[in-house]
């Protein structure tokens, strides 16, 4: 059980307060608010006051101070999560990230960066791609979010097929521990195996079990090429089966492949500016291919002879490579705008799920079933990455149905995706978590050993309970 | 502190004999001779009884019944760790995993392999191949290590460069907890955010905190075509230089780059049968690059444009490239004999450790004049995986000198090496764990907090200390 937060006194507030100095204690509703409210207005949260801390041992101060006193709190990075992980739902502290905001070193020779949790995805892209590296991770959010909050979500993104998710990323933390103390494990080791590995733990936690404050990061060459194509296919069959052929051509290549239903683009042309349908001819099915390469030559040959393997095997129906970067980048706002574009069809029910690679087609088929039945005339909206068996299986209202009606059956909908998914071995929380949202499912879908050990764990980190109270265990 | 192993009475003996039944339980000294010694002969062990169970269900009674009368175990798999961590020092029970060796599954459309512990890497590489797939974990023991022995060890190997460690090739365990509770963990998934992660903890842990019975492999496409060169380089700079050209043009193609010292070429030549210099000029350092791809075409190119550019650049002296599979073979014959042929050089003192990979010219150069002043006339033998910063920094006796007094100055040779690596934030264990050979050195090298977490994770998992002891922690 969450501790239920009293109100803190006017002399405790002081303590935290003093900690980082009253010009970075945000006590005003309205300077707050930011803070509060998530993305999708989901969630709402109340704190008397937003702590932002300026160093790792600012931080270290804070959480030593609210495990001595009992007080919960709630760290938080670019306030993008879709779960309600990042939100003070019981008036606990919050703790901003946001200051802590240096890229500490970037080594080109040894290909990794340091940076700090507050450091926007998007500056760390940057900052990479100034010494000719590429810092892979990529997702909608990347203008706001930051690598504290990648990490302690363990983020995926468009660019996972190839370079794995943001776990995958990272050779070293620093992580302040519930208690205060600072776990400095900022190594650059590609390798090494002196005991427990204990940085994973830590990220995909979402702040339940310590507060990354900075990480190494792995840089890889920038691709000198980048080759993207737009492909009309039948089926989500013939899509898996055009993925088995391009990965097998195009190996570490291929950086991307994601697959859209045609209910994607519609919706997409219809609400998005400066779209159009790359293919003159509607299709049941797309899938956006991109293949980078660190060589600047071949890769337009490959993808073209790919290309037409497939068309020979008739796994596509028709194709179109990107001739410029202007046309690429259409490709992609296309494949960006799908989920935006679903706020103007009325509600929408969204869910990120996994399952193995070999049985997307089938969960696609049997999970629009169910919730068709369950609700007739409701749109599934599936798009996602195939190559990573990653499916944001959304659901839009039926037509002129009423909004609030229909999100009033979120759980039912969400009941028949989620039976879908674990039939077929899969994950109820493919890219974005727990947080509050999903935290009720856990004992129901959970090995009950896992479960136990997850619990074991936060007790024996957070035995006062005070790091992220309520959020997934 | 390890618990002290009191013998077993004949009735707990029996206890645990019942479990796999009399056939799978050895206690004949010659049969249980193979399970007792290690590869180097560092380490001998003694035990009352080898279990051999055939079923996670009796790898589960056993440990369970081992917590419960304090009996403690040690558990095995290939016998090829180069640590100690395998053998029981102090007539602990012996667990082989070795007769859980079925391949459970392959799922080729998802490229997953779901393998027992005891599957020998070569099986699991050669079941891979068998549905043109490529399992990559590749190293020199791979005819007998287990893939539970290479996941409990986060084995690393000669494609960890393209392909990641062992634990970088896992979605999903197995493990049965020193409690005998089993995690039922075998995913198939490559995204899931549902919780902790917790197989990595399990990884490379040498089997202290549970034993992993099975898991989930992820498979590659067979590469369609390889290209190998062995190249010259003048300095480890150069090397450096070279990697960092080679790796902006081939990216995730390059799937080796492997220095090695004149003197490895020289041992290697003067003791191997079968083995020839590639070039016909003596160079002080050597580079053998290996490319991979999907695409069956423009490989070749790829590479011999590289190294045209190279020996533009004045990075490489001279280079041939394989043109044959046996050309090729031969290459890899000629570095892999390197640190067997160092048997016929006498006492080898041999260490495993890693720096960042900038700084690793400056650390052979430093260790070396480290060692030299140490023992003048000692032959540094240094090679290893320069693009993981994962070097073999083997010291050979000097020319003549008694073998036993230079092997006497093991700790000395160790701490002069380790001295040079941890002034460079290295790591003392780059692939081979810690084991014994490594474990009083823990407690001077790691950060305090990372070591206070992990007796924290060892306490809670195995409170009686029946896993393992004395081993890691």
């Amino acid at each position: 059980m969450p501790p239920l937060s009293a109100p803190l006194s006017p002399e405790t507030l002081a303590r935290f307060v003093a900690i980082v100095g009253e010009r970075h204690a945000v006590t005003e509703p309205a300077e707050q608010a930011a803070y509060l409210e998530e993305p999708r207005g989901l969630y709402h949260g109340a704190t008397p006051v937003v702590l932002r801390p300026g160093s790792t041992a600012e931080v270290a101060a804070i959480l030593r101070l609210a495990t001595e006193l009992g007080v919960p709190v709630v760290p938080q990075g670019g306030n993008t999560g879709l779960v309600g992980g990042q939100i003070p739902h019981d008036g606990e502290i919050l703790l901003s990230l946001k200051r802590l905001d240096r890229i500490r070193e970037i080594d080109s020779a040894s290909s990794t960066m340091t940076a700090e949790a507050g450091v926007v995805l998007q500056a760390a892209q940057q900052a990479a791609a100034a010494v000719d590296r590429l810092f892979p991770l990529s997702l909608g959010a990347e203008g706001s979010c930051t690598i504290g909050g990648n990490l302690s979500t363990n983020a995926g993104g468009t660019a996972a097929l190839a370079y794995g998710v943001a776990r995958d990323l990272v050779l070293g933390l620093e992580v302040v521990l519930p208690d205060g103390r600072v776990w400095h494990g900022l190594n650059k080791l590609k390798k090494d195996n002196t005991g427990y590995d204990l940085k994973h733990l830590f990220m995909g936690a979402e702040g339940t079990l310590g507060v990354i404050t900075a990480a190494v990061l792995k840089l890889f060459p920038a691709p000198k090429s980048v080759e993207t194509a737009f492909v009309a296919v039948e089926t989500p069959e013939a899509a898996l089966a055009l993925f088995g052929l391009v990965q097998g051509r195009a190996g570490g290549s291929l950086t991307s492949f994601e697959l859209m239903a045609r209910i994607c683009l519609d919706m997409a042309l219809r609400h998005g500016t400066n779209l159009r349908d790359p293919l003159t001819t509607p299709s049941p099915w797309y899938v956006l291919i991109e293949f980078s390469s660190g060589a600047s030559e071949g890769l337009r040959d490959l993808l073209e002879e790919t290309l037409g393997l497939a068309l020979e095997q008739d796994l596509v129906t028709d194709a179109v490579m990107a001739e410029s970067l202007e046309h690429r980048a259409a490709f992609w706002r296309l494949r960006e705008f799908v989920s935006d574009a679903q706020r103007y069809e009325g509600g929408s029910i969204k869910q990120d799920v996994s399952v193995p690679v070999a049985a997307v087609p089938d969960f696609i088929r049997a999970a629009s079933e169910a919730v068709t039945t369950l609700i007739p005339g409701c749109r599934p909206v599936p798009f996602g990455h195939l190559g990573d068996g990653n499916i944001h299986f959304n659901v839009s209202q039926p037509v002129g149905a009423d909004k609030a009606a229909f999100l009033a059956r979120w759980d039912a909908i969400s009941d028949a995706v989620f039976a879908e998914v674990l039939s077929r071995g899969g994950s109820i929380s493919a890219e974005h978590g727990i947080g509050v949202m999903k935290r009720d499912y856990l004992p129901r879908i959970k090995d009950p050993v896992a479960l136990d050990l997850m619990r074991t764990f936060k007790a024996a980190l957070d035995p006062a309970g005070i790091l992220n109270p309520g959020k997934v265990v």
